[in-house]
């Protein structure tokens, strides 16, 4: 079966995302980020090497504290300093004219009438190619930028969020009928207000009247995408969310990963087909296998171990800063053992005995996600990771732009030879190319689609 | 004395603006303004044009109610539906290189963190292009929208705005010290953290700790436009606003509110002469007199008295569909004494005894900002406004994009063989642009300028 992958760019608008160091690497432009030449130049490229998507994360606040201050991930740029995503991709959207464009917006930054409208008009300006990754913010830093003292409770997060969504389907699917504009030049009727609703909704933490401000645009609802881990953000993924983002640390792991998902997606009704399950990986490419691991030997010269431990610190919710990065792992499992889980599967991924200090695991921490070797090497171990159920790659930078150039160059011959790429586009919107044969809008039992009908007759405005 | 005006694009993201009915003229493209094109068109017309910047108004919400419902404005497209300006003015960015790109931001749809680092983003990514015209949003119906039974009171709605733009000044101009970014690839030293602090802004309605997450902008802070007429609101401008938009009806009556804005800067302690005074106008121009003034009349046939009633009703804050439009305009004022001051300033600026019924006054408020005539013409006008105190030009259109394309092939020209209209483009930022001489930051006395170092040994991230 040669059922293809999707392939994305995954990055933040900021000078180092993922592979903290290696913007000390001589071939490193991230220092460029605020320049829109540096993206508009990326997005051509990911048009010219047939990505799918350009996928943006985002965080929201700082990233938390590594002996005791913030310091360390200011100096060594971790995730800090970052722009803003959604001005980013509104850019982006007038030099393309294929590419899908996915922005992470967090529930907490944004009041959802705005968000609904500012998703439509991104909707409207690139003809349907724009794509919502719905998070919560996990950082206790971003909340504390909107008026909370902390992270909110994990249950209170998913409650807000979908009460969050929820206002933007009635927003997106329901204010609006279709055929609501007219553009009756001889009766002078633009629109039919009969058919744009108020929505009046009334929520525990939102009240918002409508009726939405911008027309339908091609996806009303814009590509939903989400990266629950917990059971209950599975739940809200497999509920609503038509691309979820995974980074298993092997394709037996995303098999099982997938698996859940899917089984949870058949309990609300939905075709599992109708889902992406899209895995982050790292991709180290060389004309042969020596040269990919030169170039790996390379870019871990420039990695930073101790970034890597802050960054894990920040992801697992612990300070290794008070750990000794030296001391073996062990003696950490030990004191910790909630973290086991997580843990013994980074072990796990890791070549055998490799793993046997903190500093190692930090290490291996920022290499889990790596597939190093020669396209053809690179090209079946993704077929590996699709047999296992990943429909798609959220593709990590190293170096950047580097890692995107290599890829387009060695990469994407490989993979359209295999089938396991796309050659062209396909026509319409970006929910039409992820989804072959589907519309450009969600169907049912999808939730959003309950609010299509709802405020037919009730609030006129 | 040839001092040159500032020439804008006046417009929303919307098929019907100000001048409403002519969607339905036969050279009307308005409905076209969900196309990127359209806009990215535009922009490059206007660059070629030398306009200054790119003006975009905005409503966060339905216009109000007109015969008991807000239908008539559904149905004749009065400022709705109405796409988002931000992610339209991002978009222009990525396409153009010396316009500035202006937006109106309302302090009730956003988050402050948020809308920084969405301006600072925008600011980095146009060069030092944005600007910021400061609303509080004076309809009820986008306060509806965000949470709120109706509008806040005058007093509150400056209050909240004062604080939203202090939350501003205090990331864009004293979160990040300049020099905070090093880039030292040899110590592996990106940003130094005692140049970046928190911001830690407790208030009457926002807590924000910061850092602000976006580096230093060309311009820090936006260039800050205002528009309010009260008392208030005249303050509010004169202390903290760069350009203040006016809709005076005359040269006359610009000149005493010019004379006392500058009298309130002064007050503040700022130069007078680093304030723009930007009056909206719609040009209607032919190469001769009588070819200007049939194209006026042939846009006065799409144009639609009661949708200007209508707007008049918004505007005030009255429901004139409760009135006879043919009723004598003495009625009207005996009945709603208040309104004697704005009504009769609006009769004073018709041909004498052309306002007799409300329908001609709807009529007259729809077209008091008009100068018809040939080039010479109009820049004679435009030169009393000039000589008036008015530094700037808001233009109107009536037929999309004829209106812009029209000046940009009669106007441009004449302006600029009288010096009324620059010729290229100065370097630099939108305020360097905008105040020849100056830098590309805000300086003393302005009040963002105290936040400078107010953070800078205090809160250390």
């Amino acid at each position: 079966m040669s059922r293809r992958l999707l392939f994305n760019l995954f990055q933040m608008n900021c000078p180092s995302h993922m592979t903290h160091g290696t913007w000390r690497h001589p071939a490193s432009r991230s220092y460029q980020y605020n320049d829109i030449a540096y993206w508009t130049d990326l997005a051509k490229l990911c048009e010219r090497g047939m990505f799918d998507a350009m996928f943006f994360a985002d965080v929201a606040g700082s990233y938390g504290s590594w002996k005791g201050s913030e310091g360390f991930y200011v100096e060594n740029a971790i995730q800090i300093p970052i722009s803003d995503p959604v001005a980013l991709v509104s850019a982006l959207g007038s030099v393309t004219e294929n590419i899908g464009l996915v922005v992470t917006g967090s529930v907490l930054q944004y009041h959802p009438f705005t968000w609904a409208r500012m998703a439509s008009t991104i909707d409207h300006h690139t003809r349907g190619r724009f794509g919502w990754n719905i998070v919560t913010s996990f950082l206790p830093g971003a909340a504390r930028n909107v008026g909370h003292e902390g992270l909110l409770s994990h249950d209170e997060r998913y409650a807000w969020a979908q009460e969050f969504l929820d206002v933007g389907f009635k927003l997106w699917e329901g204010s609006w009928e279709d055929g609501a504009v007219v553009r009756d030049v001889e009766r002078g009727f633009y629109t039919d207000p009969n058919k744009v609703h108020k929505i009046n909704h009334e929520g525990a933490r939102y009240k918002v009247s409508g009726p939405h401000l911008v027309e339908p645009s091609p996806q009303r609802t814009p590509v939903l995408f989400q990266a629950g881990t917990s059971d209950q953000g599975r739940d809200f993924a497999a509920r609503q969310a038509e691309g979820i983002f995974t980074m298993s640390q092997s394709p037996e792991h995303a098999a099982t990963v997938v698996a859940d998902l899917k089984k949870r997606a058949v309990g609300y009704g939905r075709d599992p087909e109708r889902l992406h399950f899209i895995q982050g990986l790292a991709l180290v490419v060389g004309s042969t296998e020596e040269e990919a691991k030169a170039l790996e030997r390379e870019i871990d010269e420039y990695a930073n171990v101790e970034a890597e431990a802050a960054m894990m610190s920040g992801a697992v919710g612990l300070d290794l800063s008070k750990v000794d990065l030296d001391a073996p792992l062990t003696d950490l499992l030990q004191n910790l053992p909630g973290l086991r889980g997580t843990v013994q599967r980074l072990i796990d991924s890791a070549p055998a005995g490799s793993v046997a200090t903190v500093a190692d695991l930090a290490r291996h921490n920022g290499k889990q996600w790596r597939v190093v070797g020669t396209p053809e090497q690179i090209a079946d171990t993704l077929e590996k990771w699709r047999d296992a159920g990943i429909t798609g790659v959220n593709l990590i930078s190293l170096v950047m732009p580097k890692t995107y150039e290599d890829f387009v160059e060695h990469m994407t011959p490989e993979l359209q030879r295999r089938g396991l790429m796309q050659r062209e586009y396909a026509p319409g919107t970006l929910r039409e190319k992820l989804f072959p044969g589907s519309g450009p809008r969600l169907t049912a039992p999808h939730p959003a689609v309950n609010y299509r009908s709802r405020f037919a007759s009730a609030t006129r405005p």
